[in-house]
């Protein structure tokens, strides 16, 4: 398991004594509202230097403290664990999701086949979940077809339970919509189900389960469906195309399945031009915030806005879609995170919804 | 009882086995997060089966398990219960709100007269609760009136204590605004107040409680004030005219009054052009999906939007308004419903915040 | 302690019995999901009526209720309450936060000098919470500088735990964004660090804490940071220029770090032009309601809007800043507030995210 060096965080600053051991042995991500994760190990004296140093307004109460520990020595503490967070970053973990699916063609038919099937999926280092797959992956297999093309979309089902596949954002004939008594009986335990049909509008769209999908979807049943149009517009030029899925379900808080430090940096050179496609795909809204450099909204749910405008903060609600561009003109590795605190943030550390921007 | 044949959900794929009265025995209503909804009878053995399959996630001990259920079966079971759902739909309940309101000519004067009461609402069917409301209908009666109009609204209050109405979005004169101690005394119970003026700035907006607000607005205590402009854009021109009322009080998850599989379709024909103005009266924001075809917002707050933006998930926050234009060029039966998936479906199938549009 | 006479709600609806020694005794604030706050003491006699006038969807016990209420006498024990929170604003606290800073001049260069430092802050009358603040103000002094200034910032942290300040929003060199382990270390108890950078992008910016921050920014550390720009457009032109920061933290709902009655009103002539910088420094999203006028949207982040958009309820999220105008057109006492009515009132009356545009 080597580390990818070239995506480290700059180090000049840092004290070089922690290893990615200690950072194992140090982290622990607090239990999210919502969420089903448990704490995993810390160190036990950094932990408890941290909890004689609570404030008041923690609202628990204190443990007998036997030996007394200075403030000094809590808050360098707290300063530990923050620091070997962000020294770990990108941290290892099994299974990478949202990777690009190449389709098999038949004659000029694009056929994706997709598995719905349980596994267990690391979201950080040591923290493994129950997860509900496509093909393995949380997000599943990213799909990116081109307007007019012919996709096929098989899918088996592994599942204990029914499910059907929505293309959210795509117009499609009503047989297609996925929405099992609506449009298509659900695809029980051990059945395949195919769809079929001609890509239409262009844009930032996904799949997923439309079946117990409260549950489904936050176990992971979703991915990435991207039309590319026939005539992009000129402000859609990039030299990175980055698909950003956010969730917030059982898993956590997460970017593309994982959470920080296991979250994937963007990292570009300077001058190049990102553009970021984000999904939505959770329960809550996330304010996505960039430091350093400004995003420009050019598209929404997959559609050109007609006024393309600038911000930093970028309020992304469940089931919307953003496109922004970046314009990576200011170097340096910038934090980017969701900006409700508590969703990357707390006093052991940054966590869940945080990666960064490296611009060389 | 009769039901509205022609708004039936496509029934092509459905086994018939399931009559409504099955229904009415197999669905069960989940707890809300924040609402008071109690769980209706259920049929026994389908949740004894569901329960037998619940998941490790699910955080609950183990119900002993006298007889071994397959998952087979227990998936099957939670099949049937969304089949259920989604065949009776739309399903009967007593009263209806939102209905558009003649008003009495006093001279020039359009006068309209509301008196707020409690009464008991059917939400879902078997699903009572108790609610504040004016002229018996949750949404109060649906008010229109034209730019320049001269209104009168009268309003006696039977409720135990106080209310005024304020007139969210219409900028009326400082004491017509309707705001208790601010710029009118309350209305105590037993008294008659009238409020009266020249119908300003055109748009959709809303009349609700300004008086223990978050109690009364949540009872039921709200309704659609539309102002039709004297001289509408020609994007504004539509077939049909739809008024879409959010609401996540103490009643649960609905839309104009309703849960699922009581709310109400929207039944176009193809190639009609529908408006749908909505409004949210509730806590907390709601992405509003429409599957199979987009939404062009021309409006917000009832102010045309300078540069019309076309989505299919718009995020309604609390208070706002949005007027969005639907071309039905897609035929079909088309879920619509909150993109905050725990709103919309529970593992006893859909509930709450789902419609659907139908494109014939 | 004298009030300011000019700025109280106009009284001629009001009977003038209650004095602002009343309303002490008679408010009560209910308890935040998520805050921290105590009830402080109430009229016991006003509180034991409102209790016996309860409703069934209350869901808890009833109290055994050894003399008879009326149910008028319990609405008028409400109305009494509501009454008087609205009599005593704007009521007076000790502290004021968001007070323009003057830099001190080095050369060519304003200095801003920040001490960090724990505090006890009134948020309302007697409600008083343990804050961590800057220069002792909730939110922290408003800093102005020119677009194109150079600018010092020092800060000496007197906290008992590390610190560092990123200036949200602002396009800064990576070593001015104030993130420990990425771009400084952390700014340890008893020391101080410098920033200095030419100031970039115009537009309403924030400074707060990113250590520890969902703590440290909930306690308090956070302020404006505005850069005017060199070329301002024509719709930028105010008469009143009001920044509003709204938080939602362990100090309850705020506005510029106070809490409805202690809130403070914008108060305009008719006629004038009000630009308010609404500044999102909370974990929850504000629809923020004006009534009686609309608002005009001129930037978002600081960057302006391509198409100045209007409405009367904007939804701001998380680290967003919106800009917008008010034109005064309309003389009158206008509540303004968020319009998550739970934010905003209970039965006991206004409270939180609730003041008011006055216009003369």
């Amino acid at each position: 398991m080597h580390e990818n060096d070239h995506l480290k965080m700059p180090g000049a600053l840092l004290s070089k004594k922690g290893s990615r051991r200690d950072f194992l042995r140090n982290t622990a991500v607090t239990a999210l509202a919502g969420g089903a994760l448990a704490a995993c190990s810390i160190d036990e004296s950094a932990a408890q230097t941290l909890k004689a140093n609570e404030m008041d307004h923690s609202g628990g109460t204190m443990a007998p403290n036997p030996a007394p520990i200075t403030p000094a020595a809590a808050a360098d503490a707290m300063d530990r664990m923050h620091e070997a967070g962000i020294k770990s970053f990108p941290a290892k973990t099994a299974g990478k999701g949202n990777q690009l699916m190449q389709p098999r063609m038949d004659g000029a038919v694009k056929v994706y086949e997709l598995t719905a099937r349980k596994l267990r999926w690391e979201t950080a280092p040591g923290q493994t979940v129950e997860g509900w797959a496509y093909n393995d992956q949380i997000p599943g297999p990213q799909i990116r077809v081109r307007e007019g093309d012919r996709v096929r979309l098989v899918l088996k089902n592994e599942l204990p339970e029914s499910t059907a596949v929505h293309f959210h954002g795509v117009e499609l004939p009503n047989a297609q919509d996925g929405v099992p008594f609506i449009t298509q009986p659900p695809i029980k335990s051990g059945q395949t189900f195919t769809y079929e049909f001609t890509a239409p509008n262009p844009g930032s769209h996904m799949y997923h389960s439309h079946h117990n999908a409260a549950t489904q979807v936050g176990l992971g049943m979703l991915g990435a469906f991207i039309i590319e149009p026939k005539n992009p517009l000129p402000i859609e030029k990039a030299d990175i195309d980055y698909v950003l899925v956010i969730n917030d379900g059982m898993h956590g808080y997460t970017f593309n399945g994982k959470s920080f430090p296991a979250t994937e940096p963007i990292v570009a050179k300077l001058g190049q031009k990102v553009r970021i496609r984000f999904m939505n795909e959770g329960m809550m809204i996330h304010p996505m915030h960039l430091h350093g450099m400004h995003m420009t909204v050019i598209a929404k749910d997959g559609w050109n806005t007609p006024a393309p405008w600038k911000c930093d903060t970028l309020n992304v609600a469940p089931g919307e879609r953003y496109d922004v561009i970046v314009n990576c003109n200011n170097p340096g590795t910038w934090a980017f995170h969701c900006h409700i605190l508590p969703h990357a943030e707390s006093d052991h550390g940054m966590f869940g919804m945080v990666t960064a921007l490296i611009v060389k």
